[in-house]
């Protein structure tokens, strides 16, 4: 049993998931430099799209996610991080989850009720 | 607030997750075509990328997916579909998940402890 790493250029979606609360966090994807450095330190790295690098999360803002459980699909092509999200949001936008937002009866986008964590303008200055 | 499919490829990815349990079943992918008939049956539709086309959820196995929540990540560019799963099993082996593999303390996959809802040689004939 291995991952996939060819079937998407080189990456690997992963669903993040707080350990337990199991709310989802964020989608990101690794590539082999990335989930290896996970492996190596316990702490989550993907592979970023937008800075064409390896990524440390909270490398910037100290936000980081300390991996508890590592989970692979039937097609060894998509992971899920199980973590803790230190400071007690993923989102840069200072939410909880990346997925604040949902579709409503009218399918229209609204904000899911919920309270920013921290305000990105004081933890990205 | 609009989706963005051209960022890969027109298709976005969608984790199907347990309305109730939040367990996470399955990493899918939506097109504009899945995602519209999706919205219109309350029933979830993806891009199969194997088969390279439409696919309902369920379509052979009758196991389909009741949609309860659609949310949208900050990027715009992945979902979460919270759904019912008819027939207890979103995996095409059986398993309530296909996430039904993890990797232990000495980093070797190991299957997940949890039993098959289905036989797969009985619903996939």
């Amino acid at each position: 049993m291995q991952l996939n790493f060819q079937k998407q250029n080189g990456m690997i979606p992963v669903v993040v998931q707080d350990f337990q609360t199991l709310q989802i966090l964020m989608l990101a994807y690794t590539d082999e430099t990335a989930f290896q450095k996970t492996l190596e330190t316990g702490e989550a790295h993907y592979y970023s799209r937008s800075k064409q690098r390896l990524w440390k999360k909270g490398e910037s803002s100290g936000h980081i996610q300390k991996i508890h459980h590592i989970l692979m699909d039937c097609d060894e092509d998509s992971l899920i991080f199980q973590v803790e999200q230190v400071g007690g949001a993923a989102c840069h936008t200072g939410y909880a989850s990346c997925f604040y937002r949902h579709l409503d009866s009218q399918q229209q986008w609204q904000m899911a009720p919920q309270e920013r964590v921290f305000d990105p303008e004081v933890v990205y200055p």
